[in-house]
Formats: structure tokens, sequence, C-alpha cells
């Protein structure tokens, strides 16, 4: 039995996760059990809680935590980014951060380059280091003499475990190339422990084609020739860019999938779909669940469930490639039809 | 007369800049003195220097600074860029970089979404600041303990000016908008700086739209809806990469224009192309003159001469507008062309 903690969230969350458990419950009857965490904008604005202490001991008693979406204009900025998603990223030390963009038959991206099919890459970025660890302060605030700092910190401990589990990624796909980006040229320490952590870890390697790509020039390329990539392996804030930029190219963010992952297996690893909580189409059953469903198909890979999370993945592939564009969708009914699709 | 120094630098660089100087005195007769100055990759394997400080001193009593490309795969990264490029815009102060991108009719980009004249935008990027400025170190090198740090320096006269530049920009565009791009969700400190200097400029300029995005979000509208953007600001590394992007949208870095301004004029500014060296189509002829040439009215802008930079940008859209897509064209050709346009 696994257990998994579900945070449906604000606006859309509700709604998307319902699906994705309806279709995770079709693929493998009974196998999941679930507990519900009302964590979000609404909570914070009932109560002026994010995550109390009890919420996270609660929450790394599980197996796993699939989220909606939490977030809501309502919100002051950072309140819910720090307090909930980097503060579970963190303390939960999911250190890869995964989102795979796959350009899917039935669907069409903004390049007029690119045909369905085509593109079928993963970014690994790194999760717990960088500019994200909160590492900064500002002096004379609010005067003309005001300096602020944010600092990147990364370690070879941080920076190799990532390389390493995008090698392994690499390793059992089809292409297996690895592609790292960074900015050596620029960032010179940072670039310098990456490249080198790269490099050894290339070494056990023989069988993996690499690359290695400044952060400009792999921006450009994932519009020019997105087809060129299979895994990207990134720092924490390059990989928050180019992850966007690879969701915009493979036909938004609509329908990115990610996971943050711990794979140590000594925390529960948090699967999400990129959207937001939609609140302009929450509650009328609009919304398009097939990102929380990839996001729960991450979530079953994670659990050792492989065989079930590629026919939730196929039964996506179906319903995309069954798609009339520009018709209406109805949530559950997607919802249905991918169950359907995926219990096969 | 505007003295300009001339760094024609490597590979295809010395071709395109005699195309541009061709074209600026055409449009102005015998108004610029030049000064060529020998500096980049060959430079560096001939005599081991990069920039003397004789060199730098001479360069700072120009009016300007045009240069083609310099680089080359055999020279290590980070030597040319640290020590030339970096150190001429710190040296220089010149903190607003600036990088239009048109979709030019005659051309097509990658998106096909996106019709041919829809996509006018400049991006200012802060030059001077940020994670450019070098603060940064190791502990532990080559050691499983090893920790790197890059540390991003911002400060409110940096930040400042360069958005009142943006604005400045904006308040003479027709549609008269500033979008400020940076991750104040995640980066607080350096976040709430920009953001505070943001609002304080927008309060003296009423008649400019302003809106704010998060990097990662910007990344992507830039792929899904480039039009929606007139002036664009944002440090110095989200600069780099959301120019890259913003010329792939364009037809590439090809066609890209870029000024490293110091807008005091107590130091030179610099113009160059975006494209780099290209040493695999060097002297054959084969390179397209275009984005050098419209760099130099970049330059002449900055110079005053508003009409003669308003004209050579008139001839590229000429030029492009009657190319035949696909049709070879010869550097020397395409340059006597825009000269001729832009003679008028
Ligand atoms: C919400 C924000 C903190 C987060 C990030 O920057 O990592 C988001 O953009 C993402 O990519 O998951
Ligand atoms: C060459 C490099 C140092 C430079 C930068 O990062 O600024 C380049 O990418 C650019 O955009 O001008």
């Amino acid at each position: 039995m696994a257990r998994i903690a579900v945070v449906a969230g604000d606006g859309i969350g509700p709604e998307v996760v319902t699906q994705a458990l309806k279709v995770v419950d079709a693929v493998l009857p009974g196998v999941v059990e679930t507990t519900e965490y009302d964590l979000g904008a609404a909570r914070y604005h009932r109560t002026g809680e994010v995550l109390p202490d009890s919420v996270l001991t609660e929450l790394a008693g599980h197996d796993a935590i699939l989220l909606g979406a939490v977030g809501d204009p309502s919100v002051p900025p950072g309140v819910l980014e720090r307090g909930l998603l980097l503060k579970l990223r963190f303390d939960f030390d999911q250190y890869v951060n995964l989102r795979p963009s796959r350009l899917w038959a039935g669907t069409t991206g903004p390049l007029a380059t690119v045909k369905p099919g085509e593109v079928d890459l993963v970014v690994v970025r790194e999760g717990t280091e960088g500019l994200y660890a909160g590492a900064g302060g500002a002096l004379h605030r609010d005067t003309p003499a005001e300096v602020a700092t944010e600092e990147s910190l990364n370690t070879r401990h941080g920076v190799e475990r990532v390389i390493r589990d995008a090698f392994a990624r690499a390793a059992r796909r089809e292409r297996r190339k690895v592609t790292l980006v960074h900015k050596t040229n620029v960032l010179t320490h940072a670039g310098s422990l990456w490249a080198r952590a790269f490099a050894a870890v290339a070494a056990e390697h023989p069988d993996v084609t690499t690359e290695y790509q400044h952060v400009d020039a792999a921006a450009m390329f994932l519009v020019t020739q997105p087809q060129r990539y299979d895994v990207v392996v990134t720092d924490n804030l390059f990989g928050d860019i180019l992850t966007d930029i690879a969701a915009a190219v493979t036909g938004g963010i609509g329908l990115a999938a990610s996971g943050s992952i711990n794979p140590d297996g000594r925390y529960p690893s948090m699967f999400e779909p990129v959207h937001g909580s939609a609140p302009d189409i929450a509650g009328k059953g609009l919304a398009d669940p097939v990102a929380a469903v990839l996001s729960a198909a991450l979530l079953l890979e994670q659990l050792g469930h492989a065989d079930a999370a590629v026919r939730v993945t196929e039964a996506v592939a179906t319903e995309l490639a069954n798609r009339t564009p520009g018709e209406p969708l109805r949530t559950d009914e997607v919802g249905d039809r991918l169950a359907g699709y995926a219990a096969g």
C-alpha cells in the first residue's frame, strides 16, 4: 500500500487532483491510500498558517505527495513560495526537480519548425542549492546607499548527486545524451565545480553522449532546435527558466508535469503540475487535468510502479491524439477517458 | 568629427565591420574618424595579451567603440570574456546593455504564431552589477567537500540608473510600456530593491505603462507572445538569457545588434553584433553584415546622429524586405546595397 499525501490546494487544484487520483485508482486499483491536507492560499487566509510543523511531520510519514496548485493573487508574493513549496523542497531534500517536455502527437506548439513527436526531453534541475538557498541580505534599505545581495551556494555533494541522477536517467533512455547547462564563462567558480563534477560522472558513463552549453545559448536552442535535447542537467535558477521555455515550445505549461524528488527515498517526493491555480476558471469544470495526471505518472514511476506509469502516460498520448483542436473540454470527462484508457 | 575605435576582432569580425563602416560613411560622409585596434583571439595567441592597459587608455579617448567579433574555440573559456568584453563593460561603466529585437518584414522567425512586423521590443539589460560582478570563490576545491559561491551584487545606484534609462527610452517609443523582469518571489533582497526602484522611477513617468513578470514567465511569454513587449528592463544575467530568446524568436542572433552604453558619456560606449566570430565561414565573404550595420546604427544614435541612425535602420528594413529566402548572399554586396539605400 502506498500512502500518498494529497495537497489539492487552491483554484483548479482540487479539480485536477481528483482526476489524477481517479486515473491512479483505475491503473492500480486499491494500491494507493490517500490523506488530504489543507494547505495553500485558502488556509493561509483562514488561519494565517502556511505549513505548520505538525503538518510537515505528518507529510514526512508518507511515501509521496501529490499537489494540485497553491496560490492566489491575494497572497503576498513569496509567502507560499518560500513558506510551502521551497520549504518542502529543501526540508525533504528534493534535490532532483524533474521536468519532462514532449510535443505530443495531436497537439501544436508555437514553433513552425518542429513537428509533433519530435521533442522529447527532460530537464533535471537541481532543487536544493544555488540562488535558491536564501543566502542574501540588504544594507541601507530604502536609502540611495542600499546594497542587496543574493548568493548562489553550490557544493560538490549537491552538484554531483543531481548530475548522477541525470546520467542514470539518460542511460535508461534511447538517445542517452546529457547536456550540461551553466554559464562557466562568467560564473567561473560555480561553473568550474559543475563542469568538473559533470566530467567525473561522465567518465563513469562511457555509453552516454555529453555536451555543454552556456545558459543563453541553451535558451536560444530550446526555441530553434528543441529536438536536439534528451536529458538536460542544470542548476536551480537556470532550470527554473529553461523548463518554462521547454514547456512553452511544447504547447505551454498547461500540459507540463513536474516532480520534486528525493531519490534516496529518505523523504517523500512531491509531484505537481507546473500550471498554477488559475482562479479565473476554478470550479467550472473546464481545467485540463492532463498535467496533473502526468505528474501522477511520475509519482507512480518514483514509487516503483513503472508499468502503471507507462500506461498512464500512454493514456495521455491517446487522449491528446484524439482531441479536436479548439473543442472545449470538461475536466471530469477527460479524467473518465484517461481512466478508461489506462485501465484498458 | 566622431572618433571611433574599431576592434574588428576575429573570424568574420573584420568582414562585417568593413561593411558597417562603409554604410556609416555613406550616410555621414567624412564625419567619422576611425582607429583600428588589434584585439581578440589572434592577438592573444600571438602575444599572450588580452587588453593591455595602454590600449585601454587609448580606447578611453574615443567617442565610441565598434566591435566585430572576438573569440575562437582555441582560446580557453573566460579569457576573452572576462579579460576583454566584461572588462570594457565594467571599466567604461557601460551600465546599459541595449538589445533591440524586431521581426523584420521579409524574414521568418521560428514561431508559427507571430507575423513579420509584429515584434519590436528592446531589452535594457543592466551591464555592471549582479552576478557579473565576479564576486565569488571556492573552498576545498577538487575535494568532496568543495563549496563554490557566486554573489549577485545590486546597488540602488546601479539599479535605479538603468531603470531610469529604460523609462526614458519607453517615453520616446510609441507604446510607452516597460516590463520589469526579475525573480522577486525567490531572490527577495535583490528583487525587492529592483521592485522599489522600479516603482519610484515609474511614479515620475505617469505616461508610461508598467508591468512586472518573473523571469521564468517572461522566458515563456517571449516564446508564446513576444508581441506583448515594448521595453524590458532586467538584471545582468536575466538580460543575457532573455536577449538570446528574443533574438531566437526574431530570426536568430545573426540579425541581432547590441550596445554596451555609458549614457553619461564619461566613457565610450561599445557597439557589436550579438553573433560570434563564426570561424567556419570566416574569410569567405558569406557573412551577413546586417547585425554589424544595425550595431553601427545604435552607435550613430548614441553619438547624437539620430537621423542617420534611422536611415541606416531603414536601409536594413529595405534590404531584408527584398531578400529572397534561401538565396545565398555576399557580404560586400549586402554592404554596397545598404550603403546605397542609406545614402538614399
Ligand atoms: C513558485 C516558484 C518558487 C517556483 C520556482 O521558482 O522554483 C516555480 O517557478 C517553479 O518552477 O516551480
Ligand atoms: C560572452 C559573454 C560574457 C556575454 C555575456 O554573458 O554577457 C555574452 O553572452 C553576451 O550576451 O554579450
